[in-house]
C-alpha cells in the first residue's frame, strides 16, 4: 500500500516549479520554514505533532505514470516540468522541533534546506499533516493537565473526516491521552485501542439485562456497561446484577454529570461494586474536565472537542521562504512585508533557555545561524535568568534520508515520551485554562 | 488501489458484533437513522455533503487478510465474529437525502435497513464522512450566498488535515464554489482546479518584476500575479508594467481590503487595465466575503474558514437505531430516553412541504412508515399553507448494490446542480448571516 500522497497538494505548488524551472530558479538552493505568527486564542503554548505522519507522507511524495498523465491531460504544467516531477524525490534537508515539543509563536518548527522546486512542492502537505496534529494535540495537552492523572480516552473518530480520525487518535496518544477508540490507529501507529457499547446495542435487545449478559458472555464482566439508555439508577442496578460486584466499569454519556456522578459512585458503593470504575462521555472538553476534578470520575472519554483542537481547529502555521542562496554560494534573508504578515527573514536555529530550577523562561530563536548550530547548553551571555539552554531542532531527513527513528509506532511512541519531558518543564501558569499570553516570550538573538 | 477502509471504525463497533453474535442477534433487521438534533449555532439550514464519498467507503468496506491479522492478534474479537467480518459485503438497504440537499434538525439523513451487525460496523464510517463534508458544505453555502454570484475559489488544504482537504473541495464545490486549488480533488471527483502563486515565488527571484516576467513566460498574461509581498501600488504598477494591459488577475493577500482594492481597482483603471481582474485571500469567511459586497471585488479565494466549517467544525449528527423487526417480522420503533439527548424511534420517512409560491414553508418527518414511501405530491391534508411536497429521500443502495450515479465525479455535480435547486426553493429569511433559529421548522406526522 504505497499510494501517492503527490496530488494531495495545491495546483500553485507546481505551477511556481514549471515557471521557475522556465526561468532558471528552480535550483537555486533555499531554505523555507514552518511556524505560527501566534498560538490559537488564549492560548499559553501549543504542541507539535503530526511530524511522523509527514515523513511518511515525504515518502510517499512520488509522481507515477498516474498522476503525471492527470496533469498532462489537465494542462496543468508542460513536458520539462513532468520530467523533473516524475523523478522527484526529495533529496534535501529538513530539520524540525522534536514531535510532541512544546512551541510559541515564531518558533521555527521545521527547516527545510532545498532548492526551491524540492522545497515547494512539499508546502501543502506539510502543512496539511502539521496544522491539523498540531491543533488536535495542542488541545489534548490541555485536556489531560487538567484530568489529573485520570485517563482520557480519544473517541471523536465519528466527529473529524474518516483520515483525520487516524490522526486524531495518534496526536492525542502523543499528548498524553491514554488510548483510542480508532482500530487504524491502533494498527498503524501502535496506540492503544478501546472500546465500551452503544445504545443501539442496548436497543436491539428486549430489555437492558439482556444486552448487558449478552455483553458480558462476550467479553466476561471486565467490560464497561452503557447505563444511561433509559434510567441511570435502574441501568446501574441491573448492570450489577448481571455483572456482579467484578464489573468492570460503567459508562455515563448523559445528564449533569456532577450530579449524576456522584449518585452513581453511592449507587455502585452501597451494591458492593466498590471497585467498579466511572467513565463518562458526554461532550467533554477541558472546561467539563476541570470541573469534574472534585467528582469520583475515573475515566474520560473525550470527542468531538479533541479532534476539532477545541475551538482552534487549524494550528495557523504557514511556511515560508526565509533565505536562499545568491549566485556566489551566499545565503540571502528574504521576507515579505505585508501589512500584519511580517515574517523574519533568515535561516534560524532556536533553543529554550531553561532557569536554574529546570523550568522554561525563553524561547530563544537565533537568526542567521543554520539550524541546530546552537550548542546544547551554550553560555545563556547576559540573560541572568537563564542558566541553560536545550537544544530544540534535531535532523529529520538528511540529503533525503529519513531518520526511521522517528517513523511508525516507535516514532510515535518516542514522541509521546517527549511531549511529557517538555511539558514537565513548563512554568506552573502555562496550565492555567484561561485566555493568557503566552507563557513564555519568544526572543530573537 | 482499493484500500481497505474497515478499520477506519471505533472498536465498539466490532466488539458489539461480537457480543450480538454471541447472543444470537446479530441477525436482526434493523432501521438505523443519521440525523443531527440541531444545526450548528444560530445557523438557518444545514447543507448534506459526503453521500457520494461514503459510498465509495462502503465499497471498500472489507476486511482483508491484513485487517483480520491484525484484529486476532489484539484479541478484539472472536474467531466466529473475525469469520463474519471475512465475508463481510453490506447486502442491506440505504436511503438518504440527496447529496447537496438542506437539511434541519431531525431530517432523517441517512437510512440504513441492514442486520444489526451489517448496519453498526458502518456506524463510524457513516458518521465520519458526513460529519466533515457537511460542515463544509454548510459554511461554504453561507458564502456563496453572500458572494453575489462572485466566484469563490477553495484555498484551504493547507488548514486541514490531507486527506480532509480533499473531501473538503469536493464539499465546498457541491455547495457552489466555484473551484479548488487541491489537485487530488480535479482528479477524482473532478473539481475545477486553480492556482496563483505565492510569496516565496515572488522572494526567490531577485526583484518582483523578475518573478512576474517568470510567471508570465510560463503561463501568459492571463494569469493572477500576487502583488502584496512588497508593496501592493508598486506592485501593480510592476505587474502591468511586465504583463501588459492584458494581464488576467491581480491577487491582495493582506492588509484592509475595503480600502486597498478599492485603491488597486483605480490605479488599474488609470493604468488602462480596466479588464485586469482583483482576487482577494486574506482570511475571508462569510462575514468577511458580505462586507465586501460593495468593493469591486471581482473573485475571493477561501482556506481556513470553509474547510474548518466556519466555527462548526464537525456536523453533529448521529447515527441511532431507531427500529428492529421483532421475532414476528414487525417492526419495533426503538429509543433511548437519556437527558437531553432524546431521539423519536421508528421508521421515517420526509418531505419537504411546499407554499404556492415554490418557497419550502415546513420540514416534514413522516414517522412509522418506511422511507420514501410518501408519495411526491401528497395531498397536504390540513396545513393549508403547503401547496406541494417534495420527496427528500432516494435510494441509494438496494440489496448491497449502490447507485452508480452517485459515485465519482458524475455523482459531485449532480450533488452540485441538486444543491442549486433546493437553495431556489429556501426563503429569503435563510440567507442572513446573523444568528437564528432554522427557518423552517420541523413537524413530524
Amino acid at each position: 500500500m504505497t499510494e501517492s500522497s503527490a496530488l494531495r497538494t495545491d495546483r500553485y505548488e507546481l505551477t511556481m516549479v514549471d515557471a521557475a524551472i522556465q526561468s532558471g530558479t528552480a535550483d537555486r538552493e533555499c531554505m523555507f520554514e514552518a511556524f505560527a505568527r501566534r498560538l490559537p486564542d488564549g492560548r499559553r503554548y501549543g504542541v507539535l505533532a503530526g511530524t511522523g505522519r509527514l515523513l511518511e507522507q515525504i515518502r510517499r511524495f512520488r509522481f507515477t505514470d498516474a498522476e503525471l498523465a492527470w496533469l498532462r491531460d489537465e494542462h496543468v504544467v508542460r513536458q520539462p516540468t513532468l520530467d523533473w516531477l516524475a523523478d522527484y524525490r526529495f533529496s534535501g534537508n529538513i530539520w524540525g522541533y522534536q514531535e510532541g515539543e512544546i512551541y510559541f509563536p515564531g518558533s521555527p518548527l521545521l527547516l527545510v534546506d532545498a532548492t526551491f522546486a524540492e522545497g515547494v512542492v512539499l508546502e501543502t502537505i506539510i502543512l496539511s499533516v502539521l496544522n491539523y496534529d498540531t491543533s488536535v494535540a495542542s488541545a489534548a495537552a490541555r485536556m489531560v493537565s487538567v484530568g489529573r492523572g485520570r485517563p482520557i480516552a480519544e473517541m471523536g473518530s465519528r466527529r473529524t473526516s474518516e483520515h483525520a480520525a487516524v490522526a486524531a487518535a495518534r496526536a492525542a496518544y502523543i499528548a498524553g491521552f491514554a488510548a483510542t477508540s480508532n482500530l487504524e490507529a491502533g494498527r498503524t501507529w501502535g496506540v492503544p485501542t478501546m472500546g465500551t457499547a452503544a445504545h443501539s446495542f442496548t436497543l436491539l435487545h428486549d430489555t437492558e439485562e439482556e444486552a448487558f449478559q449478552a455483553q458480558i458472555d462476550a467479553v466476561g464482566p471486565d467490560t464497561t456497561l452503557l447505563v444511561d439508555t433509559y434510567d441511570i439508577a435502574r441501568g446501574i442496578e441491573r448492570a450489577v446484577r448481571v455483572a456482579g460486584t467484578e464489573l468492570g466499569s460503567i459508562r455515563i454519556d448523559s445528564g449533569d454529570l456532577p450530579t449524576v456522578v456522584a449518585a452513581a459512585r453511592a449507587q455502585l458503593d452501597d451494591l458492593g461494586a466498590v471497585n467498579t470504575k466511572i467513565t463518562v462521555t458526554s461532550d467533554l472538553d477541558e472546561y467539563a474536565i476541570a470541573a469534574l476534578a472534585a467528582v469520583p470520575v475515573d475515566a474520560y472519554g473525550v470527542g468531538t472537542s479533541v479532534v476539532t483542537g477545541s475551538g482552534s481547529p487549524a494550528a495557523g502555521m504557514v511556511y515560508k521562504l526565509v533565505a536562499h542562496k545568491d549566485d556566489a554560494g551566499a545565503w540571502v534573508p528574504v521576507a515579505k512585508t505585508s501589512a500584519s504578515k511580517e515574517s523574519v527573514g533568515g535561516r534560524k536555529d532556536a533553543v529554550r533557555g531553561i532557569d536554574a530550577g529546570g523550568i522554561a523562561r525563553r524561547e530563544i530563536v537565533v537568526v542567521g545561524q543554520g539550524p541546530a548550530a546552537t550548542d546544547d547548553g551554550d553560555e545563556p551571555g547576559a540573560d541572568a535568568e537563564i542558566a541553560g539552554e536545550r537544544q530544540l531542532l534535531v535532523p529529520l531527513v538528511t540529503g533525503g534520508e529519513i531518520d526511521e527513528r522517528y517513523l511508525g509506532a516507535e516514532g510515535t511512541r518516542r514522541a509521546r515520551e517527549h511531549h511529557a519531558t517538555a511539558m514537565a518543564e513548563l512554568p506552573v501558569q502555562a496550565f492555567r485554562l484561561g485566555r493568557g499570553d503566552p507563557v513564555i516570550p519568544t526572543v530573537y538573538r
